[in-house]
């Protein structure tokens, strides 16, 4: 197979030094050390530090591994919500929150706005138990504001707010004093292979689970917060989780602080201004996003109308693989990740080739 | 670190091809496919025809990935029971299950045996939904002979079955048409880093949750059976899962249908044969299980008495790693995996020193 660069907005470009970490990983025993070890220990240990630096998670956060970002819809449904939840929907992975909050039996209501819109005001009804907010919407591309979540906040003291980070980090600056909940997955900004899911939540979360379980509520079994929080002390996790990759996220957290989150910030910027920009000047193709303060830096959607299909096959043919559009726009966009993997110089030889494809 | 042998019963050995495949794995950029691309579809249908052909699973059973054995305790309560499941307990996994199953609100109750100790009869309630037998209990080393699973098939004909085969796989012959479900994770026999759970289960299995969900009761969200299985049949799982995992889990499975299972089953006996000897005629350490017909061949479990820290101790300066005696036993016992990925000579190895040291 001939090498390539996957522009698709996860499982995604896998970071540069992923595959040296998995050859250091083997020789020092890694894949067969016991999860119920000291040298597990350590590692879970190290990982949650890393993590805790480069992301500035405050001491009131606890940190759990999990099998997906997928999984936390269900978990957080189920462990912070007796009745309510509102979710602010603006794509796929926002509507599928909501959907999972539904399918377990909550009343759960939202606020949709069309793809490609982020939101100016927020409709949540008094009361509501957990506020579901998402920084990137994966599908189309759309951020939402820490301004515009410190709004809810302060409109919605009691609730408990959680957000959806998952193509998002570490790019963005995430608010941890305005939220209780955070999580995401490796296989994105991370660079790492998948099957890994990273969930935050603070002393907020932890007290409305425990209060959900002392009212026989079902909260799950070894997935629950409770059980989560009682492994994470002692550095363990309740299941054999992914050793392997708990070790990378690790690894990966060090490298990224060793570069410096304000680097690869700056870089983020930079590769997404100047993809943004070609957009904007194209005869053809054009950014989806049309308000620029809703544009995501990590995820950068492009409509392309009918020469989907022929710039999707240019750009192959070239080595970068494009993300399709998502769902029914699967035709009509194509989707551009923004992540640490991706260098500023295959940023600059992919738009080199989309302003010469006119 | 220098080179050793883990024996801890999983994560355990890693199969000495695995780094291999993972190398091939990233030269084919497997970290980075979509999971809802075509590469990733033949991917998982590869892995789960290979494993249909290794396993002998017959064509009427559905294979799920899922991310651990512990999640199937979980999923299994919740999709398969409305009121009543019944598990046979002869160690600390088995006892998981039955506890996970009253942890979600389930009338589960257990016929128990001491530790050590298989069953010979079976005292199952009249009417009960689910019966969990496990086919190696892996903190006792004891296991469960498809005979007795086939008399509580026929006293119990409408009930659902599901066996814990964690540990037991490739192994141990499981007998699908006395059971109804199966499940297993990678990080025992398959000799793979931890992070993918496999579950199967049959069209019983998919009727009992369809009438579950038809009835409203809750089956949980993307994890749910007719999730999993609207997905399966598409070669695809509900959330982005631990891609690489389910890569190497049929190229490990390749690798053990290549050398050919009857092999492995042969070195296992004679493995396990020579292990027990030498325990049999050992002035101090002696077998945990007494019974031969319930002595597992893939755990087996070393009575060490006051000496366990001394032999334990002298084995890791050998570069040999046993497992400890589980919970209570930790001070008593050694456990010694026998999987594939420990060959002959390095269980000849064990042996010897094992005799040496008196």
């Amino acid at each position: 197979m001939k090498p390539t660069t996957s522009f698709i907005p996860g499982p995604s470009q896998i970071y540069f030094t992923t595959e040296d970490h998995i050859r250091k990983g083997f020789r020092e025993n890694v894949p067969s050390i016991s999860h119920r070890s000291k040298e597990f220990e350590k590692i879970f240990q190290s990982t949650t530090e890393s993590l805790r630096a480069l992301l500035s998670i405050p001491s009131n956060y606890h940190i759990f591994f999990i099998g997906s970002a997928t999984e936390v819809w269900e978990r957080a449904s189920q462990n912070l919500v007796y009745e309510t939840s509102f979710h602010f929907v603006n794509g796929a992975f926002s509507l599928r929150f909501f959907e999972t909050a539904k399918q377990l039996g909550k009343q759960a209501a939202a606020q949709q706005v069309e793809a490609g819109k982020g939101f100016t005001n927020s409709q949540v009804p008094q009361g509501v138990e957990l506020i579901a907010t998402i920084a990137n919407e994966t599908s189309t591309g759309v951020t939402t504001s820490n301004n515009f979540v410190a709004d809810v906040r302060k409109q919605n003291p009691n609730a408990l707010i959680i957000t959806d980070a998952v193509s998002a980090l570490p790019y963005q600056s995430i608010d941890f004093s305005i939220i209780d909940s955070c999580f995401f997955s490796v296989q994105k900004g991370f660079g790492l292979p998948a099957g890994l899911g990273v969930w935050l939540v603070n002393e907020r979360c932890i007290a409305k689970a425990d209060e959900l379980q002392t009212n026989k509520k079902n909260i799950g079994s070894y997935h629950s917060i409770p059980s989560l929080l009682a492994m994470a002390k002692k550095n363990q996790t309740p299941e054999t989780p992914n050793v392997l990759g708990i070790y990378l996220l690790g690894k990966v957290s060090e490298d990224f602080l060793r570069r410096g989150l304000e680097v690869i910030r700056r870089e983020t910027e930079y590769k997404s201004a100047i993809l943004y920009q070609v957009l904007e000047n194209h005869s053809i193709v054009k950014p989806a996003v049309q308000e620029k303060e809703w544009r995501s830096k990590t995820t950068i959607v492009a409509e392309t109308a009918n020469l989907t299909e022929k710039l999707n096959t240019y750009l192959e043919s070239k080595g970068l693989l494009p993300g399709d559009g998502y769902g029914a726009a699967k035709k009509t966009q194509l989707r551009f990740a923004n992540f640490p993997a991706h260098s500023k110089e295959v940023y600059e030889n992919l738009v080199d080739l989309i302003k010469e494809f006119e």
